[in-house]
């Protein structure tokens, strides 16, 4: 049995803490809100976020990070991009001995485009992290609470530290896969989120299974263009991080990107999605970070591009995506090409 | 405006001969049933298999098969697999000079595990054909005939003759993108079918997206193990008639292959099944020609090969399913490798 700290109690990390408490580790779930930590330890529930979901009762809930991370060998992250600098300091002072990281955030920070990884290796000192891993797939966290067959990927470039993290993780339901390959599984996880917008806005606009399905495969080659660019190893892009995660967040309704998109293809400006959504959005500023990342290193990415215009300089939905099907006659083989091994 | 054949008057054909007619060209499109050509021809409907759809006026139907092809200098078949051999066989005699066929059929041949275009090769002599073409993409006929965007792939090996095809189908709704892998676009079209029966499977268990994006990943990757053994390039699974088709085929109810395995998934026998349906089932009978097909070249693919035991075998389909997630500790790089270039 591990302590094992998970920081972020919204569904992922509620989730993730449900799967460590059905493996018998010893699990801290940390969260800003004493109400919710009060209802995760009396109730064991987590409502606004796991409805209809009864938790383990080894989740140990707490508003405290020192409390949490405290003696902890393995630490979880599992915040919003946006938060996880300040959760990162805010936690280092509480360290006492190094632990294992696993992050399962997805995104790319706005203007230092940094991975999620990166960004933990420069808040915590090497002398108090041993390793830093990234658990990414296809995975609704309301499927995987209700125990549904679910697969995803550890990974992390020491592979031992990589199983270690499996070991951890895996069980009946939950199937962990490794891979070392950091940069495109975490590069994967976060620009999925793009095409996820983009899928969704051709579903708001009436578009059919055949305009998305054209979307969601042009969408994986720009996707991988950008990530070999960055180092990523291009099969990554095929496996459970990459087409895998890209599939279920663009086909089903649970996903917040999808539905994001599918408010602006209805013709909902982007404020007004945002403040119905009352949940992150991660593609909206993954899609600026990528657009801005794209440019700097002379990537082509047409799918990411119309999306920036949309949400950022008033561009119509209809017009974007009209565009993009109409482009020129094109080989398709030179539009993969970067998924070249 | 050129005289095209279109053979097979199904749902798929009778879109493509809306899209070659909205074309400009003069199309004729041949059916066995007299009442169904009566019907294209005075009613301008194809009820059955387009509900609701206006033909344009410029189809015009036949029973003839004689009279479709005379003259015709692009063939367009359309038939299910089974019956292609019959219907070139008796096209052979009315053909008086040379045309381009370009077929939209998938399936393997049981047996002989002949592609679409080997038969046309060995069925239609040299002199007959100045070129074999095949058009494959995520292409619902439902969605074409209402001219909502599409894209789909033309292939040939003389990329010349892909490109001239590639003119007579494209137009605002429906874009055509060429490539040289005839292997691949024609083995990712037939296999893709295989893994709807089997994502049909896993919703008419109950399993959720999850389950249904690790199925659809993996499947690509063994489609693509057993493409590039056959020398397809791997590049083109990743492609439109790879993983675009895929997804079409496997996330949406229009896919009869995927209804045929979700009713599997809930118990119901397989030559009920079939009778349900009354359409063709291809799936069915390209997963005994896959199964065959790598047990004969030794390549692993362990979804083909669950599949066949539950529709030829008996095994209870929650079984098949359990047995594919609960494989394992693997490294996912391995799996994946096949699709190396």
């Amino acid at each position: 049995m591990n302590k094992i700290a998970v920081i972020g109690s919204g569904s992922w990390g509620t989730a993730l803490a449900l799967v460590l408490a059905d493996n018998n580790h010893s699990v801290f779930l940390w969260g800003r809100r004493a109400d919710q930590a009060a209802e995760i330890n009396t109730e064991h529930t987590n409502a606004r976020y796991l409805p209809g979901i009864m938790l383990p009762h080894e989740i140990k809930a707490t508003t405290s990070l020192k409390k949490a991370v405290d003696g902890a060998e393995v630490i979880v992250l599992v915040t919003p991009t946006k938060a996880l600098r300040e959760v990162l300091h805010e936690m280092k002072g509480h360290l006492e001995k190094p632990a294992v990281f696993v992050h399962a955030s997805k995104g790319i920070e706005p203007g230092t485009y940094k991975r999620i990884s990166e960004i933990i290796e420069e808040e915590i000192p090497d002398s108090l992290r041993t390793a830093v891993a990234v658990l990414s797939g296809p995975s609704h966290a309301e499927e995987v609470s209700l125990r549904q067959p679910t697969t995803v990927t550890v990974s992390c470039e020491d592979i031992k530290r990589a199983e270690q993290v499996q070991d951890l993780f895996i069980n009946q339901n939950f199937r962990v896969y490794t891979n070392p390959d950091v940069i495109g599984v975490e590069l994967g996880g976060a620009l999925k989120n793009i095409i996820a917008l983009g899928a969704g806005m051709s579903d708001g606009l009436g578009y059919g299974d055949n305009a998305k399905a054209a979307l969601i495969t042009r969408g994986l080659a720009e996707i991988a263009r950008l990530g070999t660019s960055m180092g990523a190893n291009p099969l990554t892009f095929a496996g459970l991080t990459g087409i895998g995660d890209l599939i279920v967040t663009c086909t089903s309704v649970h996903s917040r990107n999808w539905r994001a998109g599918n408010m602006l293809g209805k013709g909902i400006a982007l404020e007004e999605v945002l403040s119905q959504m009352g949940m992150v959005v991660e593609g909206v500023r993954t899609t600026k970070a990528a657009y801005e990342l794209a440019r700097s290193v002379d990537v082509e990415m047409p799918i990411t591009n119309v999306l920036y215009e949309v949400l950022f300089n008033g561009k119509e939905p209809k017009q974007a995506v009209d565009e993009l099907m109409k482009r020129s006659r094109t080989h398709e083989v030179e539009d993969l090409s970067s998924l070249r091994a």
